[in-house]
C-alpha cells in the first residue's frame, strides 16, 4: 500500500466549538475545490447554502436545537438542485423529466458526494464537522428559511466550526460486518452477534442502555433514536414536500 | 487557508485502465479506512461488494457494458444495508422500523458518504475510479449477480482500476452557480445563461451536440443522455424491487 493519510483514521464528528466564525472564504473556497468531486454527467445536481450569524440562529429551531447545530458558528446546508439545471434546459428548447426516483437520486448523489468532499476538505483545514441528519425531517421549514424555489430538495447538513472538544473514537464494526467478495455473504446468528460484540461492550454503548432504561443497546435505535413511528411520520412530510415542490417518486 | 491538496482540484474519472488486476488486500484496507466516515448515529447502514476477474465480467451486462465498466478489472458495488442490522436487532429484542422513505435515505447517506470516501482514498493511492449510476437501473440484476439478501439495496458502482488514460478535466460551474449565503439566491435568465456559457463553448460540448445532431448542449443531456422515458422506466423497476425487497417509500 502506498500511504493512508492518517487523517482517514483519526476523523471524527465535533459537535462542540469555538466561538470564533469560520471565514466565509475559506468556506467558499472548499466548496469550489469539492465541486471537482464526481457528478452524474457533470451535470452538478447540487447546491449548498451557507449560513452565519443571525442567518444560522433561525435555523437552530429546524434542527430541534439539537447541541451541534447550536453549538456551531454555521451551516452548511446541502440539497439537490434541479432548480438551475431546468431554467438552463428551458431557456434552450429542451425540456427535462428528472421529477422521479431515478431523477431524484441523481440530484442525491451529487449533493451527497459533494457533501462528503467538503467534509473531508473542512476537516483537513483545521475545522470540525457533524452532518445533522435533520435536515430532511423538517424540510419544510428549512426551504422557507432558506428561500428555497421549487426543484431544489435540501438533504443533509453539516454543522461547522472550529473544534474545542474532540471526541474519542466512536468505534466501527469491523470490515467483515461491511465488506463482501464476489457475493454477499450470509451470516448465522453466532456470527451476527460476534460481528457486534465490541460494539456492545462498549463502556459508552452500556451508558447509552442504561440511561435510557434499555435492555439490550439494538432497542436505543429502534426504540429511542430512530423509532418506527417517528421515521413514518417524517416520512410522511417528505413525500408530500416531494409531492409539492419536486415531483412523484 | 491552509491548504487544499492539489489531489482534489485535480482529481479526474477515469474509464480507461491498465490490464493488470487491482490487489485485494489494498482495497479491503481502503475500504477500513473509509468506514472511518461519518455515518447515521454509528449505524454504518452500508456494505461494499467487490467484484474481480469472472465475477467482474458477469455484471459488465447490468452496466449495458459500458466501456468504463468493461474496461476495469474491479467493480465495487455500493449499497445500503440494512439486513445486518435488523438481525442484530432481531437477536436483541427489538424491532427495527427503517422500512420507509426516511430510514431508507439514512442508508443512501451512509452508503454514499462511504462510497465517495473510498474513491478519494483509491485516488489518493494511485487508482483510478468512475462511479457507475447505472447500479439502480438494473437492480434486479445486479442483486441476483450479488447474492443479496432482502434489505439490501445497490445504489452505486465504482469501477476501479490503475489509470492508462487520464482525461482532460471536464470543466465544472462556476461558484455562483451553487454556492448560496444566507438565502438561495434566484437568477435572471441572463444570469442562468452566463452561468453555463462556459460549459456550452467547449469544444467537447459543441461536440457532443454535432455528433447527437441536436440543437443545444441541453438537448444533449434531457433528449440523449437521461431522456424523460428512460427514468420513468427505471424508476418504476426501482419502485418495485423497493417494494418486493425493502419496504413502501
Amino acid at each position: 500500500m502506498k500511504k493512508i493519510d492518517e487523517y482517514f483514521y483519526n476523523r471524527r464528528s465535533v459537535r462542540e466549538f469555538e466561538k470564533r466564525e469560520v471565514e466565509r472564504d475559506l468556506i467558499d473556497a472548499l466548496l469550489e475545490a469539492s465541486a471537482n468531486a464526481p457528478t452524474t454527467g457533470n451535470m452538478q445536481l447540487y447546491c449548498a447554502v451557507v449560513s452565519d450569524g443571525e442567518d444560522k440562529k433561525r435555523l437552530n429551531g429546524a434542527h430541534f436545537n439539537q447541541p451541534a447545530a447550536v453549538n456551531a458558528p454555521m451551516l452548511v446546508t446541502f440539497c439537490a438542485d434541479f432548480n438551475l439545471f431546468y431554467r438552463w434546459c428551458e431557456l434552450n428548447k429542451a425540456k427535462a423529466g428528472y421529477a422521479n426516483l431515478q431523477g431524484l437520486l441523481m440530484g442525491v448523489f451529487d449533493a451527497v458526494i459533494f457533501a462528503q468532499q467538503f467534509v473531508t476538505l473542512a476537516e483537513m483545514n483545521g475545522l470540525g464537522t457533524c452532518y445533522l441528519g435533520t435536515t430532511t425531517y423538517n424540510v419544510r421549514e428549512i426551504a422557507e428559511e432558506l428561500n428555497l424555489p421549487d426543484m431544489v430538495v435540501p438533504l443533509l447538513t453539516v454543522a461547522v466550526g472550529y473544534p474545542s472538544v474532540v471526541p474519542e473514537a466512536p468505534g466501527r464494526l469491523g470490515k467483515e460486518a461491511y465488506v463482501h467478495h464476489g457475493k454477499y455473504k450470509q451470516r448465522s446468528d453466532e456470527e451476527v452477534k460476534a460481528l457486534f460484540a465490541e460494539k456492545e461492550q462498549r463502556e459508552d454503548s452500556k451508558g447509552y442502555v442504561a440511561e435510557n432504561g434499555k435492555e439490550t443497546l439494538a432497542q436505543v435505535f429502534t426504540e429511542v433514536r430512530y423509532p418506527q413511528s417517528m421515521l413514518e411520520e417524517f416520512s410522511g412530510v417528505l413525500r408530500g414536500y416531494l409531492a409539492e415542490r419536486f415531483g412523484e417518486i
